[in-house]
């Protein structure tokens, strides 16, 4: 067994989507997605929670500035994705149906990469409303 | 002075919204609302909260059935506005631009005669997201 | 106009308790009450908060002090009730179907004394869920 | 190291219980559980929080739809708990003292089954107050 | 009776205090302030919530700009506050005991005038600690 | 793949802080920290939440007593960290810069020992603010 240290870092946004797939019939995506699928669209306050791990500096006593965390989750999503219209507005997303997962995995995707310089991604969490969330994690 | 006894309901509902005014040009609807003008719209987790005051029926110990208060709130507000587009879905807001101040005008419009055969509206907040919120209220 | 100031202390309290009066037919019982009547009973982890007013002591830039506020609200309402079954063990509530509405009330009667050697009671609240409270307070 | 996606989907439910054991005396009853021992029974509002992995469809971007995952905990847990007495009135409780962690573990039975036609239970998690929880997870 | 509408912004800032007086002896203020005039200070993560009202402008659907309040709150109370000490870093707390009720008081003096251009000051809260708050409103 | 069963404690304490290296110059040390260096210091309502495993005792149904945890808590973190300024006051944390990081690993160190003789520690986590935290955790 092994301990590991993590930092984690909050971020909110809001943004409307709709679930729907263009290849479907209206009936059909109302039967799998309900009211999600409503033309119009509907939206969320999302939060946004990314942990990354690293070890310690011990100069400054962090594994990284959180400010920098901060900044990374900005440019690279909040930035792109608030007040923003996620099935017409984000070209990241532009091939995906916006569910909690998908936002999750494509965030992952994002910032994977973004946040290497400094430390390792470990887990990002996508709140869609106060009894939705998807989680992707390293395990 | 007066103790006054109240009952609150919170309930939460989806929707999509864009502030803007079709009279305006896209400049001066970005000057004034800024990215709450993108044109695919955002949206938000609203909460509802209703306050109604009354007196305490001795054989229930209640102003009024929460129940009760719950259905008020869901056939006059919640069923109508959840999982739908504010600008252009919703027959009662047509003639608004969706800010938290018209919604919050707009439900106790709606509310008010709604509540009034077993009690009498007290507050009507909306809250739009963690940091903003609009409230209309007897004073 | 005037500016009010005032304090507010919030206390945590769990109880179990069961809606019925003991005058009706167990159908009329359900009817009114819903699985509040469940013989059983259930419960509840509820929030007390209490706000009083008064004028600023100047040496001590307090109304009063909050661990006062604190202990009023300890001995007076909370030690009486916290894991304790209010239909049967807490002598004040006696007469009264523990609603959120009689709850407050009775609170109310407890603590308008209480605190009377230094402050004024201003508001009582009973949080019963995150969805629904009670509320008496002086207008 | 491999990267897992989850969902987790919240419900609540209000119980009564109370912590004992028939064997033991009423002195080693209190001696252990304390207040929560108390003849009378207390009561909380629970919280369940239910996490399931599994692949992600790529038709419809999603495990597995939250509805889905909302319907299994309300028919095998929350129908069965809320608004009843969880040490007299839940068959599936019936041996059971009923803290947090027997909660917690109980509730991990009656769903891996459930959710297996779709998913793969993760974790479950019982909050029973804001400062206290147990968990049940995979590792 | 009148409907009052109003808007309410929420801010946060991390300051350090100390509860004492400098004209008492460390035992009196021990005795007053408790723990809170350990001479080292201690800090809270501030909450305040500032709340306006005035009338409707009809042409944007909002009594004023929330972007606007949060300036006008962040140049006149959070700038100054956040990330310092309040007993020796702030100018406008420098006569004042920094409690709950001082700083509401303070927090509002400067707010009122400052929102006077567009709407009224209604309330101020500053929350200390999710147990303790202190408020200042036109009643 | 095992199922492991956990309880978890939540607490919190007021302290203030500050991050700097004497090492450094107020110029750098501003460089990295930003206001968080601010010589006055500032402070937060931390949280800190405690995870435990262990086995079930079939007796009691617990892992181990909340009360107890809660008491280990208390002496070995809260009650030294509480009320306190965390870069002079606390003997534990002298030599260290107190980041969320660094709070983390050294109460870790804290409780490791003292919860061994009933279960074992596995996760520790420091919530600085709304948005921000630190976890130590076994993997």
């Amino acid at each position: 067994m092994t301990e590991r240290l993590t930092i984690t870092r909050r971020a909110t946004f809001a943004a409307a989507h709709r679930l729907y797939r263009s290849e479907w019939s209206d009936e059909q995506n109302f039967q799998i997605f309900g009211p999600c699928a409503n033309p119009g669209g509907h939206g969320h306050n999302y939060v946004l929670e990314v942990t990354v791990g690293g070890s310690l500096d011990p100069d400054t006593g962090m594994i990284a500035d959180l400010k920098w965390l901060k900044q990374i989750m900005e440019r690279h999503v909040i930035d792109l994705v608030d007040h923003r219209n996620l099935n017409t507005d984000v070209e990241f997303l532009r091939e995906l149906n916006p569910t909690a997962e998908n936002l999750a995995c494509a965030f992952w995707r994002r910032l994977v990469g973004a946040v290497a310089e400094k430390a390792q991604l470990v887990r990002v969490v996508v709140i869609e409303t106060e009894n939705n969330r998807a989680t992707v994690e390293e395990i």
